[in-house]
């Protein structure tokens, strides 16, 4: 008999629900007596009490859907020891309704924020698991998160919609790719759709040497040129600013994005004409990949393994093809970010793709 | 034995290629000493004389090929009788072209623009046969024009991608798709996608009308609204304003496009969280669906019949599934707007999508 | 206050849920007090009272969904007056449910068969609405059905793959496309994905003008050749059997379909590889395109206005673009197929494709 | 200088152009003077000088283009030593054109036989660095080879496809999926799509035990069951048999392929209603999907960066998501099969995944 709680938090993305159908398949076929309880809407279903049993029903025809039939919501981290507006404390609410439901338990889906929240319920004493949800791919100890397949998907068909398109007119486009903080969505976007400019948070960009780089494609007899920019991009001289300096200047800024100011510089300094495009949250919608499907299959299914066995406090990470145990305690709060002397950047600068450095 | 020019002029759009290798098929099945002389850039490839003599496997392969072979410019139909900066006279330039290659017909495949300058070619003497080519469905005389169905393709792609997340959190969503002056591609989108609001350039909007639509899905206890919106939706303010005025306040408006200031506007208004997408010219790239390929298959088919059959100074239009010849006296000039009473409307409006008027 | 009984039957398509969300959307905007009974696999539910009373719940997120969630089945109109196993007579049974549950109205979507049934239970005093779906695109008194357009993508993208490795090694491929009686499918798929050859039931081919249009080909140094045939493609001998003899053979063929023997037929004569792909029901499966549900979007409108205005006894159809009301009457019983002599099969000829005859 | 040779051998795959464009890419970056030297039509082009010089243009927009610019053929290592019917030595020829054009190296995509065949010409004296193409990922030393995610992708999609038409009917389902020999291509689409039941060479089945896996099904209240069956699968009676005696009776069967056998199996002894499926040569072909075209990008720069610095006799291998040179005499001639026991089939299994065994 297990009674086994499961939510999906933070920003929402692709393959939630084929790595819940995991879970709760691994589940019923290998524990007779089972209850499982769905948070609605993340960590607020856990902290207010709103969830529901879910039967085997629930999960039936989902592995392909998009979304999550659970609903997320930001709970951010570091406000999750501050009381919210009516007094309540929440790590103690989410305490109480955990062990008012008696959970065995609590499966948790979410990135970076969520997984420090779930090392903080681990710390109180509740057996949690965590599953590495993120279309940024930007958790440490694990290779690959899920929803970032299908995140270069969508991106890359965007930016191959615009090589069509640019290829038949003289232009620059821009293409800029979710990403505010760390930048393999982006690349791996890039250099899949074959971006001619790369820029990543984690190299912060020349804009003459961007310049330089679209100038060189000219001469060489192409008409057109495709940027690929990271929301999170940053330019030399932006990234010399303290972070407080840089916030006010972006708060100020008219642009609704990194995009557009980097297409007005380019405007301005080469006479170009430039166009902007900003997939934005289709990147997190749609279908997941059957990448994506398989990964969350195996990581639901060596969640629930782990249930079974009663080993918690960890995340169900995929090593060299391996889903693998790893210790909350080892991982939270830990970022994994492009480093910008890795294999695939000498690659891609070797083909001749800049990253604006 | 023919001598066959052909160009693609103004904005791009998938099925060009397609629609080409239709006409070149149809030529070549039907007779035996042909030329087929290629213009690069639209009408600037005819005023400049840059052109190249196609061969039978410049065609091969291209029917699912987005984007066009021969490259394309807009070339502003009411500068066409306007020298160039060297004062060359670019009609008389394109007749020369034109009679210098000896050439029996040229097929302009192109949009509103590019069907008056063929028109203008045509009263100038020359034989020509449009193939009515644009994403923005709106010319006059044919059912339905090529590009069109992929776009909505593309488009409609993009809403749901924002269905699956907008589902997952509580938000209002703004897809912004493309035509400035038409709104055919927004409506058959949003209503192929589920858009809760479709705001179109014909139909000026009301922010309080559009503010209700949401407010009411919200007490219907539907935590997110999506709104498809085109890129030349006005609301009824703006559409009081003269067209000077009006011109006046887009360029001195700090936002890149309409919806950036429509989410303001809900945002300030409503105090919900907006988010904005803009898929922009993945609209007019990527491959041709299947319908566009049949269509243009068979309007380059016909091209190809009517130029055997030395019928020229037409558009092969497609009107209740059948391809016509319809002359370009009678259409030319004229444009195909979305009737706000049109069966379509209404029947979108009584399962209640807003319009926002 | 309206009841409104819904079922979908015979063989699925894509775009079945989204005309029941159509038809529900538009009847809850339109009447105040509204209760819809959703009939489980087709007919079959309405005769033995296996239903279930839908909530607006129930139709939410089904836009983009294939199949259908009511389920659907089989149920041969020619024994519909005949009684089941218990002796049970259908018609009545059919006809007690819909009184039991005090019906106003029963909306049917389905094929030629079940309008056909749709049409005695209106002669039976039943008010029905029937919408037309059929990937076959065979119903009378309508220009398209829903599901069409959906599997013609996927027949499309099936051709569409087989084209690339077919240009990459030199053989004949043979795609068979479903469509036992009519050959739109093939027709369509076959022209949109460049098809070299196509056979349909509508045209008994020679094997002899088959193996000389590959030879042509190869002829021309074209080393591949796509043949889309329909399932129920027929040759010339064939079509001159008696039915029952026709029948007879086919039972007794060790081919599970005819694609199969043709590539026999071809390997024989002309010594050739010849490759089979039989796509099957993944062409009626998937999601449905955005083409089919802005279809299905305006059928269901127009079927609940319909319902609201008590207009019943016939098909929602769609003429020249606008949706009609065509009696039931007038169009059960006819089946609309492929006249081997329309302009589209000229078209396609006029370019070279091949059609065995 | 550099002179380079560069062809792509065997069955053709999705991503072929991707790779060749990478190597092309960073050789043209980082030489001078480079030549090209395209190979036609696999090993065929180097025995009989069937070549010709690539210009950059040539590699120009086929990123995203599927099957190979210069085409394919099946050249069986194990007859590389017999001379052709002419009584020419094909290895002589080959090294005779390498020389002849005084090549530096020969850049050669292909599987598992095209790298037997690649480290016959090492071992001969010439250069050569190998790409591991297929979609069977069954090349030794790589963790994955390219073609494979992107037939995942359209095996998964055929699956998809049948699922939702499986879901509103009851009845049996198979998909034959790519594969005599390994199963990987069918493990991950079957994991991917949620097959119930996954048929592999390497496990053989047990008639008995897959009836019952469907039988379960039934008693769950599910009413359809889907298999994904290798080309390759075979039963356990059959896998007793001696290979001589299995292809004898293999050549004898009246079945297409083994799927129909099975169906006809099934058919008899539970009476349930079977279809199948064969999406056949549709898995190699169409556009590679973004894994792949990354993956290629990275192993096409690196292939470039191999012959720039000289080191030759390699494949490039992905390996932990690093490119890696493996010595060619370290790999050729294994193969990477699907352990029975592998950590994705337990975990497939423990979700309730029948491997008929």
């Amino acid at each position: 008999m297990k009674r086994v709680g499961i939510l999906t938090s933070g920003g929402d993305c692709q393959a939630l629900n084929a790595a819940m159908r995991g879970v709760e398949k691994g589940l019923r076929e290998n524990i007779d007596e089972l209850e499982i309880y769905g948070f609605f809407d993340g960590y607020k279903g856990l902290i207010y009490g709103n969830y529901r049993l879910l039967s085997h029903a629930d999960f039936a025809g989902i592995l392909t859907r998009g979304g999550t039939i659970l609903g997320s919501s930001r709970q951010p981290f570091k406000l999750m020891r501050t009381p919210d507006e009516n007094g309540l404390d929440k790590v103690e609410a989410m305490k109480h309704t955990y062990h008012k439901l008696n959970l065995d338990c609590l499966v948790i889906l979410g990135g970076n924020g969520t997984q420090k929240t779930a090392n903080l319920l681990r710390e109180e004493g509740l057996n949690v698991i965590h599953l590495p949800k993120t279309i940024d791919n930007d958790i440490y100890g694990t290779d690959v998160t899920f929803g970032f397949q299908s995140a270069i998907n969508v991106a890359s068909q965007a930016i191959d919609c615009i090589h069509t398109t640019a290829a038949s007119h003289n232009r620059v486009f821009i293409v800029e790719v979710m990403g505010h903080k760390v930048g393999w969505l982006t690349l791996y976007a890039g250099v899949a759709s074959g971006a001619d400019i790369i820029l990543l948070p984690e190299i912060p960009y020349d804009i003459n040497k961007v310049i330089e780089a679209i100038n060189k494609r000219t001469r060489e007899g192409k008409g057109f040129t495709i940027l690929a920019v990271a929301e999170g991009a940053i330019s030399k001289e932006d990234a010399a600013l303290s972070k407080k300096e840089y916030k006010k200047k972006m708060e100020q800024s008219k642009y609704p994005s990194v995009s557009y100011e980097l297409a007005d510089r380019i405007r301005e300094i080469s006479g170009t004409e430039v166009r902007v495009t900003v997939p934005g949250h289709t990147q997190r919608g749609g279908s997941p990949c059957p990448y994506d499907r398989a990964l969350c299959t195996r990581l639901g299914s060596a969640a629930a393994r782990a249930i079974v066995e009663e080993d918690y406090g960890c995340m169900i990470a995929m090593i060299n093809n391996e889903t693998k145990r790893v210790p909350l305690g080892e991982v939270a709060g830990k970022l994994k970010t492009v480093d910008p002397n890795c294999q695939m950047i000498k690659e891609a600068k070797y083909i001749g793709i800049s990253f604006g450095d």
